[in-house]
């Protein structure tokens, strides 16, 4: 299993929001590109996708930007997958053959399993964890 | 995420030979393909990759064919997902960009987590499945 480069940029922008959050503020879409070394037009596509899920909001105009639409607690890693990539886990198993139901089955456990990691990771869960990664960038 | 077809078809054949599992008798490729609805040449290729993971064994000959290496309660759906797909869960994540760290350490934690899950899922354990499972047919 791996997640999508999508799901990686749009989480890199979510931890980027939650620092910069204060509920009135907005980043600019080419100042968040450019910390995350990811282009404009992917950076925006995705914002676009977060805001449409109800996790960002954006403010249009010469000052404009996106700023979390939530504080950064209140959103799980969760719903940015599945924002992103349309559920955690995909269980689409062949109905066909003798196991169809039995493998149907154990993937739906594992998935809601994974749900509820997900589920219980918020952004601020995200971004606290720079507090110790961060320091390999200064020894 | 998802698994991938060849997973779910490995998944398929190790509940087959957990069913027929006595520790002597080997299951026909033909058999193990029809059953479960794939090809035997895509079943051979999976059955090959679980031997070289030391997960089955073979005889050769007429009366040829495979079992399960070990007792099916001792083989977990880690050591199948490992097998086939390489890892349970690829925590590549881009080196450049200022979250790389933090999200690197989330991925990992995340990948250690779903680990955790798949190694407590054994063989037995999705063979066992079946008896509810199997009652959808029967309705």
């Amino acid at each position: 299993m791996k997640f999508s480069l999508k799901l990686e940029n749009a989480c890199r922008v979510m931890i980027q929001l939650a620092g910069a959050y204060d509920g009135r503020r907005v980043s600019r879409v080419e100042d968040l590109a450019q910390r995350e070394h990811v282009s404009p037009s992917f950076m925006l596509q995705i914002l676009n996708e977060l805001r449409r899920a109800g996790m960002v909001v954006s403010k249009r105009g010469k000052f404009g930007g996106y700023m979390l639409a939530r504080p950064p607690a209140e959103i799980t890693l969760r719903e940015i997958v599945v924002a992103i990539d349309g559920s955690t886990l995909e269980t689409d198993v062949r109905r066909d053959g003798e196991s169809a139901a039995r493998l149907a089955a154990a993937w739906r456990e594992i998935a809601a399993s994974i749900d509820e990691l997900l589920a219980a990771t918020s952004v601020a869960d995200l971004a606290a964890r720079g507090q110790e990664g961060g320091q390999m960038f200064y020894i």
